[in-house]
């Protein structure tokens, strides 16, 4: 099962939600032309439909295995690796000065759209090397820049992010590795790095020539809990003053993680320092790791919502196929008693429709995010405070919608979707990680009614509302949801507790999602009308109306859950609900 | 990872929902008096727990499998089947006159619930007899009847049902097995059955001694379509005059479905006649083999309405027991530091309790539908009216519950929800069949509102609703959500077109689910209020308000779509919508 990439509705996001015209009015943008966009979205579609995802199956059935210390992937992963590499996939927002170029985030989002729609469990292996290249970008010493970042932004190297162990899940101020300064020798000014990781998505494998490991953890002496937590760069081979990979540092990959999806990913627990030998430099100030992780987090959180859009996108071009292939029953009622495709009948044709348009809904609210953020680069505070307070409803609605969408896609599968050889399955599987990593949506959900809700005393996300309502005059349930969700917001701020603020964070979050995923999609549509995308000129307006018309009234409904507050949930006691 | 019998809840919506009281007046049913209920539902509780669910994950680990022409179970399946069938559980509400225990349907889906809360995939195999027994009970001819009930009901053999073949899915008058009338020789007056059938549940297997599979095939110059279908009862081995198994019938499992979930669940593709020698018998009438199939599809989908209630039992109660022992960050705002069990965070309280009130909401909603088939048994043709609405209801919003019940119990085990070894995911992957078979959602919530919205002239919905009404003018979402629907029944009576109606007919069918488990709930508290269940005083408040406050409330979100109407949905060409 391949797939077409959803070149035209990029676009139209790009255009339309991103801005992507405004930004290359600007010096730093300058190069994100019109050509220079097409080429991207166009070329990047294409090799990842062509390279990418024909491996998406085998990459389930076989995935990542640990054969004698190696991290071996199925056929055809390493070679695909190696053309990415070569096309400069890897380095399309990364900097200038070491290789990268330049270009917006907005166009980052979309090589990774393309791709993960393509093989999402491939896609995490880029996805991650952001998070490093990212990592050292904004706080890694001169030195370690010019050691690690060039080849890192060209993707013959990959990176990971080390954060999780057993007892330090979310609450990562929990965690134990520790790291001893090395005061003589050759390592003299360097750490060793001693403790085991988990989830170390990509942790190990052949793909790269090194693997750039960023690890948190513990100085000697160092704070209890989360200001006690230290960032470190621990490559797999130790780097030579020539650049090239050296020795093999004191660390491996223990055991790969039998999962429920993602197969071709592999999860590693990593052992740091078995001998005593693993060698690591400190990236920014002692005690501050945890400030460097949160400097990265907002686009990783993007890149995860970014896999909701993928996974959607697939599922929905994988039922829509075999909706018009499988021929079943007559129209229920017509006279004319010829079987047709099932794509004809209403509730198949709704759950289609209902695939489309959230998938386009989170594709609108991703480029609208990722524009914000390249706002921000150019200095413009207000988009920046607007990113802060969009990211959560990425990840967390745009995962949501993955898994639903990918369900969506089984049930218009019937008795096939339940089988793995159709492959609507796999979609299903991969996506239910996505509302888990990267800070549980719930995590989310709390960040959005903890310090989102307080940003610029309020304004940030009341002014966001704001904004819809104005925008939405003539789409009475939109502006309905707009208003509730202000009304939620004021509650929140005003009258409710911080439990009650959680207690109701979930349902607030899709609501404010929802909210402004149909503000999106409006936006798209009025271009659409004024001819921008004839190619979507006819299917636009349909998926725009399903969204409004019927997704959009059923997030109003979450508006009770939403102010519920906390006290019923409190009213068992513990002890009673245990039994 | 075991569980506990829900014992206590079971019997409180036995006793409330199902009414078994009033029914154990009845001469019938005299035997189901409170001793008798509770004996019976703490025995298959105590049962199920202590011998099915120890086979639960080996099930699914290591599956069915077809070796060398025979389907091989894990270790432990045959000694546990033999363990149900000698402690009498597959005869409760079988009739006496082939030994069965002639108890009401109420107590049959007790034992069901509870077998497949301990173990899903194993629990088809009762599940599928159901369904045998069933169609010779109604349909078989006094000879048939001796032939097979008697072992049937005990257990000694198992019956499959034979619809699905690859072209014929949902609409099985596609069909195109044959039966050609032998009118010579040994046979004369059988049939030759030859075809191949798909997704044959329990197929084959060896824990029974026989297995009976029920047939759908065509005689010649029967007519096209539904109307040409007859029925046929089709021995794994012939029986023998005196009973016993005898020679091997022409018929075999020629491969299993590799699937999602329900490893353990053979589901055989069925190949009858290779050799031109398989041998059938006619049931019921010629040509009115789908005319029998209806009259035993509403306890067979009734019955796949109680696999959302095992599910969500099941993941319930695992994370639970995972949220009370991970002990994971302080209480946020809490000045006290230390970290606490997650499930005293509001957010993993609030999906403990999603999952606990959908749980009890649906088992609520499946007694009370059990006590009107129950009573319709007895000759009450408004309760038979009555379950004739409730059964899609069940069936679909049961199983939809099924899914996002285990879905949350993963989100809940966070990362290690992912892992497959914690079993959190095996839930989810085993709920996921239930949405699809028996009739998908879809096909449950068009029979809601074609042929269930008409029943009596609309008076068997429009009466539940008013009694709905009536009942809760003390809880104004509930009141409100009944309204709404009363009011969307009314559209699609008197406005809507078939289309119209289809297209909005699975928000509907949710709606209605919802108001129904909500009136229930209700009953159930306050009979807990009155001291009906005093170890659930605790706890049934805290569930019944959480699903009137917040999942009430959401359910009325879905009014908008399920009077959004069928033309949108083909505003868009089908040639536009595929690009």
């Amino acid at each position: 099962m391949t797939y077409s990439p959803a070149t035209a509705d990029q676009l139209l996001a790009i255009r339309v939600n991103a801005g992507i015209e405004e930004l290359a009015r600007s010096e730093r943008f300058a190069a994100a032309e019109p050509d220079m966009v097409e080429a991207i979205v166009e070329g990047v579609g294409q090799f990842a439909a062509g390279e990418w995802a024909p491996l998406n199956r085998i990459g389930d059935l076989e995935g990542a295995r640990l054969e004698n210390g190696l991290v071996r992937l199925p056929e055809g992963f390493a070679a695909a690796y190696e053309h990415y590499v070569e096309q400069g996939w890897n380095s399309i927002a990364s900097p200038a000065d070491f290789g990268g170029q330049g270009l917006p985030f907005t166009l980052a989002c979309n090589v990774l759209e393309n791709l993960g729609t393509a093989n999402m469990a491939f896609n995490l292996l880029p996805m991650l090397s952001v998070g490093a290249i990212e990592a050292l970008e904004h706080h890694g010493s001169e030195a370690l820049q010019a050691k690690y970042l060039p080849l890192l932004v060209s993707g013959e190297w990959s990176g990971t992010m080390n954060l999780t162990e057993p007892q330090a899940g979310s609450d990562l101020g929990a965690l134990r590795t520790s790291a001893t300064p090395i005061t003589e020798g050759e390592h003299a000014g360097k750490y060793r790095i001693k403790g085991q990781k988990i989830y170390i998505t990509w942790g190990d494998h052949e793909l790269a020539k090194n693997i750039v490991h960023l690890v948190l953890a513990r100085l000697p002496d160092a704070p209890e809990g989360s200001r006690g937590i230290s960032l470190f760069v621990v490559p797999k081979y130790h780097v030579k003053d020539d650049g090239a990979p050296g020795a093999r540092n004191d660390l491996r990959c223990v055991s790969l993680e039998h999962k429920l999806g993602i197969n071709a990913s592999p999860t590693c627990v990593m052992s740091y320092g078995d001998n005593d030998e693993c060698i690591g430099e400190l990236v920014g100030a002692e005690n501050r790791g945890l400030m460097a992780m949160f400097t990265m987090m907002n686009n990783a959180r993007i890149n995860v919502g970014t896999q909701g859009v993928q996974i959607a996108e697939r599922a929905t071009q994988q039922a829509q196929d075999y909706a018009a292939d499988r021929i079943q029953s007559a129209r229920a009622g017509s006279p004319d008693r010829t079987p047709v495709a099932i794509l004809e009948h209403p509730d198949v044709r709704r759950m289609l429709l209902r695939m489309k348009a959230l998938t386009e809904a989170v594709r609108a609210l991703l480029y609208y995010t990722a524009g914000q953020v390249d706002r921000g680069t150019l200095g413009n505070t207000d988009a920046a405070g607007r990113a802060e307070v969009l990211v959560p409803l990425l990840k967390a609605w745009g995962t949501d919608v993955g898994v639903e969408a990918a369900s969506l896609g089984i049930q218009i599968h019937g008795g096939m979707g339940f089988i793995e050889e159709t492959g609507a399955a796999q979609h299903w599987r991969d996506a239910r990680i996505a509302p888990i990593y990267e800070g549980t949506n719930g995590i989310q959900a709390a960040d959005l009614v903890t310090r989102k809700l307080g940003l610029e005393d309020g304004q940030a996300l009341i002014g966001l509302l704001e904004e819809i309502a104005r925008d939405s005059s003539a789409e009475p349930a939109l502006f309905a949801l707009a208003g509730e969700c202000a009304a939620v917001a004021r509650w929140m701020r005003e009258e409710a507790s911080l439990d009650d603020r959680l207690a109701g964070s979930v349902p607030f979050c899709t609501m404010m999602a929802v909210a402004v995923g149909g503000w999106q999609l409006s936006k798209q549509l009025a271009a659409v009308n004024e001819g921008a995308a004839p190619a979507l000129a006819a299917t636009k307006p349909a998926t725009v109306r399903f969204f409004l018309d019927r997704i959009v009234p059923e997030a109003s409904g979450l508006k009770a859950s939403a102010i519920a507050g906390a006290e019923t949930l409190y009213a068992v006691s513990t002890e009673a609900l245990l039994g």
